[in-house]
């Protein structure tokens, strides 16, 4: 039974045997780098720090002060309603710093700095995160609705949402309606007589749901409905509301029905619950109005006339959202790294050879690639991030100086804004799922102690597993990146049905396939700097590689999906669904390409020659390295690479982790993670204290 | 920048378009199965039930009625303290109900059935693991103990155990030596004059931690210690001890410290803690003296002579808790699917293209995808345990009868024993790293809902996440079945240095490539069942690939290691550790191989024809091929598989998905899962409720 069943294209690749080393046997790659030192040079921290910071160093340090007080981390125990007050206190704190607030649009008193919200939300979470969430509902997702969606009217409310003198909720998600926004059953409809809409939960599945702030807290929400006026029995589509949900001390307010979901699986001092409306009456000066308006005789207006455009313009606020869960997510996943890096180089287990003690845990080369090939991917999370943000804060800054008008766009800036939208999306997903699969590997790879809560891993893991769900679910934002590839950004597919996007796709396909660009347009000078030997240690070879993956994979799609045109409406929907993988993977592959792409970019902002140029050249190989050994069937399927150069690739990775083993801790300490979470029990007596 | 930047090798597989759907390209597999009837058949749950029960049915059902009561639920809230004091009142329901006693042994008034103890811990993980984990604590490991390692003076002991009169620990792990055993170094110095035996913990590292039942409830505990006796100075090995660690009421015992591990991930119900020892004296007979005994002289005896075969005779008693935990992890994955499956048949999201509603989350491809592989797996898993199962029961009925003698057993008794333990290990880590990924999956897949705690998907998974760290790491248990299956079972091996390894594995090359069997005899018998066309839906052929993966993995593992003979001692020590991700691989391949060999043999007893057997069928397919395109980069790198058939592999489990979507209750309904679990508020009020 040794033989193989399968002897069909046995010519191809020579099988060499692996025996005495895959390295022997596998072609030998150029320009591999050399193994570095086995004594790390603790000033490669500073430089290291300097680039995972990228251009908001100075926000994060000035929050990481404020961050290093032992009051801040999650309590270990408590009833429901002790951990939620504790919380909020905590937020008030929060508030106090006033960091966080610089987000807000000059207009409401803040300085329109995003990266305050978003680094705020992220250092949060290296150290709270129920801390992070409840202040992401306070300040990003109420605040950022009234700031985002509202006008000199609602100056008041985001006021109240700064200084905390207007707790308030993001009321968008119904129970019926996790992820189908557009869809959501809560109704506005005006009253000219009174001049007032009246909010309405028509049905059980309209009810908001899994709402923050809602259970407890919030006197104020941002409510999403469907807005209703006199002209018309048709919905004029989803808009914001501000409405009152609790008087101030926390009585009812009449017609709002708040609930409790009580315990959840994580995220405990956030109090989620649910709203339901019977006929509540607000001011028409509630609707927040910046893109439609209601006059006070029933008139509906809009300066944006597609229905479909509005409200992919109002739900843009979204992208700052996801921004801050994805900041978050990537800021959570550093903490656990930091901790599990930290405590396998003291803790020892079993004899070692010839040392004549046990071995550190790092020493086991199965323990460097369980949190070394993770870090290297949270290294590129986060030159993603830094690039993301810089090009998010660059479209801000053009709107608020008026060189973008939103409800005009140019069609440069249509296609930059849908593109970032994308951009945020993966960006959010792929940190969310890296956020769960590190922190568990962390957990794990600190053993028994790893699951006890003051060691702060669990907690991690449990607080981030909904990351994956709530800002949108992850599944649903890949295939929307996968839905933008497919239809090059154009708007006006965003409503088509599966057999309509054939048919777009199939007279679109030239600009489909051409229409691919990067975060940030530096990234064209790349090939400028590197000149390509083919090695798989060559920058420009590395991002080919990864590049072509993600053409071909969305060429595949096209072709897929063009099929359907010529089909029966409901044969379209079926290729349309059996594509879903596909479209899936077309995402991912794009993920992938930006976050090579922001590597290289952000290596160039380290001193050539420097020992922390060295350094993250090598975590670049890793990432890199790993995105491909990740993908090696297709590769290989695919004919891009042979079975030697992916045999190359996996024993590089074992050379780089043993390479990068010494500089584990100086990796972590250029997190900059603030020292009372590193400072945990395992830490001292984590069985290395013999005396 | 399209062009692929590698071309050599390229002429091998014709890299065929996908864009008509890879099926019509690729070459077209024989024995394709039909799509499943849309209508699934009822009458197939009983069927498919009978197959996963295995020879367990009868003790399965009776448990089954005991478990549907919703007061054995795990509480959403509570302080620790009254979540285990809680927990505690539902172990003792446990012990009325009175089958997981029946695992004792007959000399203690049990039945030796290893399946009651097995199978009530599977089951009760369906509904509370922390109770599921505390009764394993107190009936498995202190109790089982005291079964496998005492004698009749330790009767009152097991009976203790067993009544609840005696609550106990299992005080094996110290905080210095979570996974290495062997260096444990509590002591146990026996003293001549008083007969007594000084139990001591020399210093911080050998503090006994994470113990159940140490921090509240446990009165006695069976220690592990290094037993020194008069003679020599140097430790007689690890013998194990009954100590008293509390009063019955509960008040301390002078020389013991208790202590509290406090706040956990998960588990909240069982009350971990540390035990420290300060020259405790215990009498003579409280060594649990089995297979070692020390006269009153002091005089040191074993019917065992080599201290390592001693040592890992002891230690066997370990592979019974092994099974429980997998079983445990299998079985609160089955519930989690069951839910998660469920819901996705009720929940709806997004407007159909055609049927003039919102689908249901199961008629989208990917969701089937996310939750029937796993689901095979599932199926795949619980014929493993009812095999391995059948192989312990087997064994401990020969032990019983008197025709195998653990302390002087034939060679092929000692082969048979360890590889049950290597089964047993790779059994238990397979089945918690698929429990943790499969039910944060679960929770991913039912969304915002899935968070809630009510909902109970949470809180199996936190629960579920320290099963892949206690009763063996899951990383230090693949290792040992890579080197159990590098040694050929060897136990001389045991101890051998890396170089000595080296230099036994390039000795013994040939035994170790071809002693491999399986779980059962019964496996030899399927080539005659078969007629092999090679298509992938053969099951002979799929036993060949994943059998042929397997071999040659080891194969190259053999050749890796035996290089090292000719190394100085830390160059073979650097080459060992250096082959660790190949040890892994060979354990893990060693798994799937089984896996798939348990499907095939229990489809066998489902009645040919049946639509059970259908299903089932269908089930090994996807299990398979999934197993196959996990690692599809080896099966193509190896020429094992040609890319058109793994193209025809990946394809495949799509239309398995599609045809299995309609049957998918009718899976996890014949998971019998007690109706309590099932029914989750989500169920009724996700949205589906539109009255």
């Amino acid at each position: 039974m040794s033989t193989p069943t399968n002897t069909e294209n046995r010519g191809s690749a020579v099988d060499v045997t692996d025996a005495a080393g895959a390295r022997a046997e596998a072609k030998p790659e150029a320009n591999r780098p050399a193994t570095l030192p086995g004594t790390p040079d603790p000033s490669a921290v500073e430089d290291l720090a300097a680039v995972l910071d990228g251009n908001y160093a100075d926000i994060k340090n000035g929050l990481r002060l404020f961050l290093n007080d032992p009051d801040l981390l999650p309590p270990v125990e408590g009833t429901l309603d002790e951990l939620r007050a504790y919380n909020l206190g905590l937020v008030e704190k929060v508030a106090q710093a006033g960091r966080i607030q610089d987000s807000f649009s000059p207009l409401n008193g803040g300085k329109g700095q995003v990266a305050a919200g978003v680094s705020s939300l992220e250092l949060l979470a290296q150290v709270n995160n129920s801390l992070c969430i409840k202040s992401g509902v306070q300040f990003g997702l109420w605040g950022g609705a009234v700031d985002a969606l509202g006008t000199e009217r609602h100056v008041e409310f985001a006021r109240g949402a700064m200084d905390l003198s207007m707790l308030g909720c993001f009321a968008m998600t119904e129970i019926g309606h996790g992820s189908n926004v557009q869809h959501i059953e809560t109704t506005a409809t005006y009253d000219p007589e009174t001049q007032e809409f009246i909010i309405n939960s028509p049905n059980p599945g309209s009810k908001k749901a899994y709402i923050g702030n809602a259970a407890r807290d919030g006197r104020w929400a941002a409510v999403f409905a469907q807005l209703h006026t006199p002209d018309s029995d048709e919905s004029k589509g989803v808009h914001c509301f501000v409405v009152r949900i609790r008087e101030d001390d926390g009585s009812p307010v009449e017609g709002v029905t708040t609930s409790d979901h009580g315990h959840k699986g994580g995220l405990l001092g956030v109090d989620n619950g649910m709203l339901e409306f019977d006929h509540v009456r607000v001011p028409r000066e509630r609707l927040l109005n910046r893109f439609a308006d209601v006059a006070e005789d029933g008139t509906y207006y809009s300066p944006i006339e597609s229905p479909n455009r509005r409200f992919f313009t109002m739900l843009a606020t979204l992208v700052r959202g996801r921004l801050g869960v994805g900041a978050s997510a990537a800021g959570a996943t550093r903490a656990g790294l930091a901790i599990a890096v930290k405590y396998a180089n003291i803790r020892r287990q079993f004899e070692a050879e010839t040392i004549g003690q046990e071995s550190r845990l790092i020493d086991y080369r199965v323990h460097r690639r369980r949190l070394l090939i993770p870090l290297a991917r949270s290294y590129a999370l986060a030159a993603f991030q830094n690039q993301l943000l810089d090009r998010f804060q660059a479209q801000t800054n053009a709107i608020s100086a008026g060189d973008w008008d939103q409800t005009n766009p140019t069609k440069e800036q249509d296609r930059a804004s849908r593109e970032t939208e994308s951009l945020a999306a993966i960006f959010k997903s792929t940190a969310s799922t890296h956020a769960n699969r590190t922190l568990q590997e962390c957990r794990e790879a600190c053993g028994g102690a790893g699951y006890m809560t003051e060691n702060l891993l669990t907690t991690f893991r449990s607080d981030v597993d909904v990351f994956t769900t709530f800002e949108g679910d992850d599944t649903i934002l890949r295939q929307l990146v996968g839905k933008n590839l497919l239809t090059a950004y154009s708007w006006d597919v965003a409503e088509l049905s599966p057999f309509g996007m054939a048919k777009f796709v199939a007279g679109n396909i030239g600009d489909i396939l051409t229409r691919r660009s990067g975060i940030a347009a530096s990234v064209q000078s790349l090939q400028d700097r590197v000149t390509g030997t083919g090695s798989l240690f060559d920058a420009e070879t590395q991002l080919r590689i990864v590049q072509t993956r993600e053409e071909q994979v969305l060429n595949s799609l096209v072709r897929r999906v063009q099929v359907a045109r010529k089909m029966e409406r409901s044969e379209a929907a079926k290729v349309i669904d059996r594509s879903q993988d596909h479209l899936l993977e077309a995402a991912i592959s794009y993920g992938d390409r930006m976050m090579v792409q922001a590597m290289l970019n952000a290596e160039n902002s380290l001193p050539e020659g420097s020992s922390a140029r060295q350094v993250y050249e090598q975590v670049r190989h890793l990432f890199v390295l790993d995105t491909i050994v990740r993908n090696a069937d297709w590769y290989l399927d695919h004919n891009v690479l042979s079975g030697g150069r992916v045999k190359a690739a996996k024993a590089a990775i074992n050379d780089l982790v043993d390479s990068l083993g010494p500089w584990s801790e100086v990796l972590v300490d250029a997190f900059k993670i603030p020292e009372v979470v590193l400072e945990r029990p395992m830490m001292v007596n984590g069985g290395t204290d013999r005396s």
